[in-house]
């Protein structure tokens, strides 16, 4: 049994900071950097590829909507077509640091209102795995656990990898409940640890209306900012040790 | 004897429009597409890399400054480091377009502001030549005849070209009339293409003091704009071949 | 009888350039200027702002969406409070530009995405009702006839100026036909003139269904680009002279 | 004897914080507003001036270059024509916070690269001093006391404000040891609360090379982030009302 834990790097801006990322590299196994339009720039692109690479993790482009005022967290209407530019653009400008460096990209995972839109939307996901697939059929294709995204990543023969949330509830249909809506968020700890460990263990999850779902789950996302991130950080990977879960990257081709 | 023939292309940005790419297409052998930084966006890079290779245009990067409004002209103060970033990051983004349309990036040419300044400021010039040169030493370093740019391509061991311009006038030490100066620009169309066959052939310029310069000449810069620029594309294309100059991108490796 | 012609204006973008700006002002008798954010930049407005005055024609802010490379035209989901701050800050930036030159301004309207949003979102249109409202309470809203942007200017106790389209069909419900949607689009010009003239005199429009449909026409939106736009601002303005309709501004306090 | 503090608020931008606004505001007298250029966004430029009217502090614009990666830091080639009018474009933004919260609009004091480039070119300073004219005469210009922005404002007859720095080193000609050189910050706290009371008192200051220095001190700035930014902001307001210094913002026409 085995699980990757990701986290979102390299997005802090200019003179802009956030995040603490060299502290929370030593508990992840891969780290989703920010590709400049939603967050990062190229300074700090090139510089969270240098500490990814420094810590033995995996690297993956996190390719945002272009809206850095707002974190790429707002929806945005654009065609499949402007979407697989904007990705091909995105993952090709990280894999030039990447390589560089000497170091090889392994992943993709859409931010935010990227990843929520082409979560539901099938046109936005295959515009996704399109740009992907066509960069290099190799690079896993993160996506929420059962949705369309992992479902086009699929059908375009990629590699995928079912991304599962600890700290997040889940509806009967096992989708995220929405965060507009109350229990959305899980604030105890103990209860995010056992949930994000029955997911791994037995691919189940109990959702909001008390039935189990099952779920896929391949990596789980961990937050990189926050009071608590570093201690939640080292906590959920203790935990999985514990449980004899192995904690390590999405193997290519494995 | 030998001549390329490039010319600025993708300088499109959203709805904004800018130059007749596809009509100047058949007149080149050499295409700088922009990056999205100075101008151009993801969607017109991957139509303007799709055009070059329909019409069999050696492509190149053409990074610039992150000024829009300013079309990347206007002189920013950015450190060797800062250069050496958004240089990488350009030519990767245009890199992906060009490698999931089947093609292969030829060569770099700093756009505007950046290529004046790499011009005459030596630490610019090693960032930009380290940048290409870290992506793929054989790509080739496009820069001004006699330049800092050309020299530090040249340390780095990359191929380059020198380019020479058949509408400006030249100093006694080789270089651009400043374009602020009276003179600058060769208005006569003749006094141009002589200009320019006599730089191609002789390697030699006629300088604004009335001195004969000795002058570089492997590519030529074609504007992509204008009202005459259509025309004089095609005309200075017919010169070259009256002339018995072989018209044909910069051999890599050649 | 009465009707102003209004037209949008200053959308170039540093070297970039849209519209025929200055050909069109004869034709019409309110102007809405780009304020930066989908178009424009502050050489532009103060340009277009000098123009308009020089022309005797009404000046109006135009704030968008910040989507540059959209134009302003695809959807962004931004919170009231979100939208009420991009309003107030383009407004203030244009209105700096009409008072250093002696002008007033007179009237909002929203571009695009935020002007489609805001017809058909009550809680945007309150955003933007409260962002006019607040800066100036004598400036004219203009929005879609019929929309909640209209409502919510006159909830706010603002002028409003409903406006009507020649070249667009309408609704049952007296809305425009999506553009998605075949014949949407009036591509006759006699057509459109007998259509917004019907409007203007008889306030009924007939609908895509066949039947009379009410409809408010203050003021009627010409198009600054395309080949044909020029011509056809000609044509609307004599149309509505030679049918004894007055084009002029919308009268602030009348 | 009196004298105002500044100091730069509203520096944050959508996801990205910085500086400690509302901790610093009680110990300065005035605060010099972003505008959304080189840092600042609509959403935080209202909730600022909420901030400063709040703390009865008074209130400026502080327009910067259109660079916010590098936060208005990076110096740019701009002529006059366009510093003109990204001044006007800026001020007349945040003024419309101001003005619909009820407040008036103090000061304009340029940022970063803007301040130090119209600090030493003449052409720019003038650029400076008419957008801020144009706008409202009665508005101060801040600027580094003994610059061209200074001169400028006077001779457009514009109130001026001359800026000292507490932590900074004067050479001999009364301007700043540049940043590049050793010993262009001083790092004791006491040697630069003793250096700006005398300032204030004797309107002198010992320069680098051991000569007294006659300098105008109507304003001294402070830093709004950094460890010490707090602590030292504090200080600084005792030391003047122990030295029976009267800490207060600039008066307008006084």
């Amino acid at each position: 049994m085995k699980i990757d834990i990701n986290c979102d790097m390299g997005e802090s801006f200019g003179a802009y900071s956030i995040g603490q990322d060299s502290a929370i590299m030593p508990y992840i196994t891969s780290a989703n950097i920010a590709c400049g339009f939603h967050a990062g720039d190229p300074d700090v692109m090139k510089k969270t590829v240098s500490q990814a690479l420094e810590h033995r993790v995996s690297i993956g482009a996190h390719p945002g909507l272009p809206d850095l005022q707002g974190f790429g967290r707002r929806n945005m209407v654009l065609s499949p077509e402007e979407v697989y530019s904007i990705v091909v653009y995105q993952i090709g400008a990280l894999n030039a640091f990447v390589e560089i460096q000497g170091g090889r990209l392994c992943h993709v995972k859409p931010h935010g209102a990227l990843y929520n839109m082409a979560a539901a939307d099938e046109q936005l996901a295959r515009a996704i795995a399109s740009a992907v697939k066509d960069i290099n059929s190799s690079l896993v294709l993160y996506g929420l656990a059962g949705s369309k995204l992992i479902e086009a990543g699929e059908k375009a023969g990629l590699p995928t990898a079912s991304e599962v949330f600890a700290d997040r509830t889940y509806t009967a249909k096992g989708m995220l409940t929405p965060r507009s809506l109350p229990g959305a968020l899980i604030k105890c700890e103990e209860t995010a640890l056992s949930q994000v460990t029955r997911m791994v263990k037995e691919n189940k999850v109990r959702s909001t209306d008390g039935t189990d779902v099952a779920i896929q789950a391949d990596t789980v996302c961990i937050h990189g900012d926050g009071a608590h991130a570093l201690a939640f950080a080292r906590l959920i990977k203790e935990t999985f040790e514990k449980e004899a879960i192995e904690v390590q990257p999405i193997a290519i081709g494995g």
